[in-house]
């Protein structure tokens, strides 16, 4: 079969001809019909091996961590879904069996340092193997185009927002910063799983414009040295009950924990390199009697309730369209950031 | 001034003159100027000394529990308001220093039996003494009009809604018995702050028709044998992940219990009197490793959230306008049931 | 090999030859090494067909359903778990793939109506099949004759000390109706995992002095007239914070539910039969704000916290031992209640 | 009435005559019995007037803010104590009516920069006035010399133990760095209120002995280098499920951060001005999915917890008794370290 592949460190992907996958127990095997390009597959073509090997990366392996699909084959034991099942994955390949995934914890698995189209073979491939089938979740009527960015973009945004749902009363206010792709879900799912007053926080005009259509109630424009005091004065003085930061650089970690006030939470998303490189001390600097947590990717619950979300209209998933062969353009856009929505490779039309 | 009260025990209410309060340390009087009137009024006209004299109702008292006014007086030590400041205030009469008050958790006050409007004097006069001067919340820019009948049938409700939301996900569906006065507001609630599909369910198609406008994303007719199998096939054969009840006949206890999927909430909102009689065991009975709870009253902390939730327009209060000449027909059309909305005294109007 | 089987719905238990299980994919064998024995053991001769049949029940099945064993043989796709290790295992037979499975929480599985030792083959035999290798936690060191209980009599009883802790703070009182079994395991879990002020209440003066030997504060005797007053006069006059009724029958649940205090929370565990048959209304019955709950099992985790516990010796767990030859011997003792702990089938000294 | 002040910015306090104090609305004036000194004291002769007063502190102000004492008077309002009620009261002056004092979270209040004894009038003077009477707890019975500390260094260190309590379970590790005055209680919390195995980490060997004493099941010699790989060998690789930072230094922090399994929380409360001064990420350093948290004082919920702790002997607090004259001497011994227990001026003796 087809597979587009880096094939060694710091190469850039080809279209290369693999055997097709065959499933153990516990394992599935996807047709693929829709993977999401997400900005990391052009960041993996320029890390080193000794950046990622020592995570468990084997190279060469194919790309696309985005994937929606129908169960082409099934191993021994997998007893929830049946063969032909249009579903999506998520990215992260989990154990099954550490102690992590045994607690229904798989975003923290143990033996998780590649994943389906990051050290391992991922979706941009006619069929990709799901080593633990559990990490599927039933598409349930849903178009494979707009649910494939859902698996991760979406998942990884859900995860953020659940962890401080429970803290958000109609008299909430949620701050996020960046309106791009996870950030414009984190604002849909703010304003479908919680009362809080939403507000966006992004240097783009257009992206605060679809913030607003997507469901947030203010938008202020930038991190700069008139945030804090913007945020203050949207909550009585008090700062931001909860705020995820989908940027993550010095300025942003900085004023978002400044902008929390005490109680409040602030999640770190945006893997921006940054830190709270200031002069001052924590004990003083982070949010009193608050929280402050950071995370990377998503659980199969998260999955599941994004894709409820969706099933009921309650957000939306904007996407482009490329066939295979077009991939190239595809990157090119998500390069130059011409994208409006994501970019999605559609298999089965192909 | 003018009062609207029940002089003694098996009395009908009348208009009568009585002194003006004072506030004293810790106290408010508060200038009328809207009062909801509810069901519950009517019923205290047939409630015997025996019945209610234990709980430590004192007659005469002045009627009306959901009330809105002005600060007209503060006692000493009452910092966080100040005369003049439009406001609503709970119905309980909480004492502020019981076990239960000191934990901010004044619905369940020990010395809370009697209420303003309820054995003790309440809103249906010029002026009310509310004696701990916390459980009064700002209008904050909300018309009183509809915002009394905020203070009681919809903080009650917002109470039930809260304890059962944390367990709400997308993929959740919670269940509502009654779409009457605290039935709307109910499903109102469950859709600003879950994401769950939410159900109602009513013997009136008219109740029914305003629940859908209310957000009710599907309705069913009465509570009945069928109920059961209608509630599971809504749910994937589960259940419903929660349910309240705000009927409480024996009828509406059995079904809904019997509706709550193992994990589940049953919550008993409506004081119709039912209990479990039923043939069977709890243990068999009772939702598995769910929850069965009830309630009376809200607390402040539930009063400032609808009071934000109908502030941000996320709720509606409809409601019927009286003057207090015209309270026998209020009380007319709401025991006959041809009002539309909440019955609203008007004193700010008269 | 050997097996303690029931054949027929009605039937006394007899040894019989049967074949030794093979354990297919996600499965697991164990060689039994010490199996305890439950009161429930002799109620499963005396339930007709068309009782149990219909939970899924199947004739003939082997008894016990508290083992202890060593991992003889692995199905497919089993990482977690090395043949040789010494193990117990939950007595539910979760599925591992229904909508609870999948969310840890096998307790409330779809499909485990039978179980190892009620309705399918339990672990009175020198191998019992594990359908669902999660099921099984290692010993980790134990002695399996003391920890084979756990699995059953101490999980079941953590999983309800594990829905109360969380409330239970220096100041609060725990109320556990019944110092047999379950309730002497947990009298010692909320004296290992929360700070309560526990008080035990049992109509044997023996049970009641082996309370306080593992730890209760207070002990009270019988649930009578008095344990209401008894109870508040402990509690500074508020009711009990929590209580587990491990008895569970009308007077019990009648007396439990009164004594909790306003937002308190009262657990049935004893399936005695029992309901709220009392003259009153649930609305004013119920404890205002708080939980009623049952429940029935346990998860992996409950079992893993109580090997946790019996490991670090926060527990006892006190066997009256014997050989698979003196079966009846103590199903005998345990019949007529003159065992002094729990009776305990040793396979491995056999 | 004497009291020990400090009566201006960078001056040494002395015994002085004052007014005795008299209760407004709301307030409490104690006949002060017993006050612990605390190393705090010492730093506040070291702060210019352009770290403090911005903080709303006053001078002259009276030091001593670990307070046992009697009710000598009540203003109007207060209800909950009774004059000569034998009490202790927490160091912030909450205001009792802002935001967070009305949701029962005073150590957020927005208006207590200063306190009893920091910037305030504090305990070390026959009387004192306490603005909130609602800040002041019941002894209970308890000896106030021994009380005294748990108002401040017991109460504070509790907190702390109460944000991570939730996540401790019997197969949990908690770590306390610093065994001094509050890592010494907070290592008899985490025994009294969790199941949790409680490693203690100090650079004295007299701390870690103590420790041992106390409770703690494990303790390592100071924080180096090795501290990581000891903590993890301790929890099977996983690292920490819980962290308290008492000392809260660069290499504390850094290290504690590290130690930290994922999902884990960290929690800073010693004011030692550290920050994450690291080379690293926050993205990559901080607890994946864990939690990281840092407050100042405690509430009056958590000082009611610590004396129903005391009350019933589930903790220990060691103290050196002074009289009133002996206060110079008692500083000596705190600031030289020759201390055995908190130093307590005992004003009943006097």
């Amino acid at each position: 079969m087809r597979a587009f592949r880096i094939t060694a460190p710091l190469t850039a992907p080809t279209w290369q001809e693999v055997p097709e996958p065959t499933p153990g127990p516990g394992e599935a095997v996807l047709r693929v019909t829709a993977v999401g390009l997400c900005r990391s597959d052009l960041d993996m073509q320029e890390m080193p091996a000794a950046t990622v090997e020592p995570a468990g990366w084997l190279f060469p392996f194919t790309l696309g961590h985005e994937i929606a699909g129908e169960v082409a084959a099934l191993g021994e034991g997998v007893d929830h879904l049946s063969v032909g099942e249009p579903v999506v994955v998520l990215p992260a390949s989990s154990c099954g069996h550490c102690w992590y995934c045994l607690r229904d914890a798989p975003n923290n698995c143990s033996n998780a340092g590649a994943g389906r189209g990051y050290g391992d073979n991922g979706g941009l491939a006619d069929y990709v193997l799901v080593k633990n089938a559990r990490d599927i979740v039933p598409l349930g009527g849903l178009d494979p185009i707009h649910a494939a960015p859902l698996s991760d973009a979406g998942s990884t945004a859900y995860h953020g927002v659940d962890r401080i749902r429970g803290a958000l009363t109609p008299q909430s206010t949620a701050v996020v910063f960046g309106a791009g792709g996870l950030g414009s879900f984190a604002i849909q799912f703010l304003r479908a799983v919680s009362p809080a007053f939403v507000v966006s926080i992004d240097m783009s005009t257009d992206k605060l414009a679809m913030a607003r259509e997507l469901g947030a109630h203010e938008t202020l424009e930038g991190v700069n040295d008139s945030t804090l005091d913007q945020i203050r004065e949207l909550t009585d003085g008090r700062g931001a009950d909860a705020l995820l930061d989908f940027v993550g650089i010095d300025h942003t970690i900085a004023t978002g924990i400044a902008a929390v006030r005490p109680g409040g939470k602030y999640g770190l998303v945006g893997a921006g390199g940054g830190r709270l490189a200031t002069l001052g001390e924590w004990f003083h600097l982070l949010p009193r009697d608050g929280e402050v947590f950071t995370y990377q990717g998503s659980t199969v619950r998260n999955l599941e309730s994004v894709m409820a979300l969706a099933r009921r209209e309650m957000i939306q998933s904007p996407v482009e369209v490329f066939s295979p062969d077009e991939i190239e353009t595809a990157y090119g856009k998500l390069r130059d950031g011409s994208l409006r929505g994501r970019a999605v490779i559609d298999f089965a039309g192909s």
